[in-house]
Parts: C-alpha cells; structure tokens; sequence
C-alpha cells in the first residue's frame, strides 16, 4: 500500500535493554497476544545484566506493559489493507508492526521472575525469538484504562 | 539514586512524528495523566504531514495511547525513590519518565480530528509544550487489558 519517502530516521537512538525468548519464528508467530495466548506457550524477557536493576520492585502476578522492537517490520508503510479490516487503514489506526517506529507492546503478567540474573517470565508474547526489548513499564488503570473506564 | 553507566544508546534511531502541544512547561506540567486531566486541559499531537496519512481510519471518540519521547528526562537511572513510592524502585516497575528509553504513554480519547492537516486533539496530556511523539495506536481491549480482565 502508500508507502511514505521519509527519508531516514534521525530521531533519538534506542536502547536495547534485552531480548525476548519465545517459540515463535516467521512461520509460526502468532498474529496478536490473543492468539498467542491461545497457545498456552509463556515467554521469557531476558533482560541485560546491565538493566536487571531496573527490575528491582516487580512482582510475580503483576501486570506489565512489554514494548519491544519489531525489527522486520516495515518503517515505511502508511497506509495498509490487512485481510482483517474493511479497506485501507493508516498505520496509526492498527496493530500492524508496520509503522514509522516498528514498536508493539502487550499488556501481559509476570509468571516468574529473578532480578539478579534479569529473567522475567511471562504467560504470553506475538513476536519471534529474539526480537529487540526497549522497555517495561507497570500496567496502571488510572493511565492505560481509556478516560471514564474504570478498572 | 543508582545511575548505571550504559555507554551510548546504540539501538535503532526513532522517527519524531509529531509534536505534542500542551499548556504545559517544566514549572507547571501536571505529574501524571490523571492530575493533567483533573485540569481539563485538552492537547493536540501536530502529527507532521509527512506522517498524517498514517491516521486515517482513527475516529472522534475513539480512544489510542499516545508514546512520546521525554527528552529532558534521564536515561541512566535504573534505580530510583519518588516521594511517593516506600523506598527504591526499579525504573521498569514505575512509570517514571527516567528510563532506559524516555518513552511515556497514555491513554487518551480522541475529541477532534483532521486528517488533513495532521491535528488530533485528545482529551489531556501529561507532557511539555513541544514534546517529540513517536507512535499513535488505537487502544484495544485483547491486547491493552491484564490477561482475565474483559474491556
């Protein structure tokens, strides 16, 4: 569909805090969280030792917000038609990991966790073995519900 | 408190797509989303027109979380004590823009649209006047809510 000539990216430089280990791989990977989910097969955030500090105050059942880093994906996609919806759709009205930065996030829980080696289990990710971790951030209702949802 | 030393960012390199526009500076910016809308302040993301295609398809009452860049925040402290936190806390169990990757989200609802010119106003905003946005993706419920809870 529209792809845009953004020229390249030159906005602030990421870093990446640890990799994610799941079963998935380009022929297998689950479309969406649900979907994974629905397949009973947890994942590990394997987070840096340089970063496990940052874990300190996690807790097992805890809800957490996973950004990670679709590094497959396409940055240059505007506008898309995926199978699911009704007619083209911009980027920033989908899911899609196609899009000007090739972030997803999944709201999942923690099932296991061990700060001092960085490894934090959770019950579900939709993205393939390896795939970039750029942040972790505790899943809150008065900021993750929509306005007027109470959780 | 604990500041690592993390050498440069060496990820990948963000597009700015936008800026917010707020009421807000570094002397009076609300602390999280729920004091911004206490104040009933709406915002605007400027979404650049390169970008803007990127939003057809989003509608006025829909709500989307927002991610922008909190460029004035620090990326090294992994450890931090806010005053309103019992002790240390890692900076992946607050949602404290000092983070690895200075990205902070809200959910917001959508309350006028263009297209067009690339304005979308939402209901509040928790950032300074200026602040570089990164992404805009509609909230939904499968993969926004806590694994059990239902929207």
């Amino acid at each position: 569909m529209a792809a845009g000539d953004l020229g390249p990216a030159d906005g602030p430089a990421l870093r990446v805090i640890g990799r994610a280990r799941t079963r998935w791989g380009p022929d297998d990977c689950p479309k969406n969280i649900g979907r994974a989910r629905e397949r009973g097969a947890p994942a590990t955030l394997e987070i840096d030792p340089a970063f496990a500090p940052a874990l300190r105050g996690l807790s097992v059942g805890q809800p957490v917000i996973v950004l990670y880093w679709m590094d497959r994906a396409r940055r240059d996609l505007l506008v898309q038609a995926p199978r699911h919806v009704d007619g083209p759709r911009g980027s920033f009205a989908l899911r899609s990991p196609n899009r000007p930065n090739t972030i997803s996030q999944s709201t999942v829980r923690i099932t296991a966790l061990d700060t001092d080696t960085g490894r934090v289990e959770v019950d579900a990710l939709d993205c393939y073995d390896g795939t970039p971790l750029i942040d972790i951030k505790p899943w809150l209702p008065s900021i993750d519900l929509p306005p007027g949802e109470t959780g």
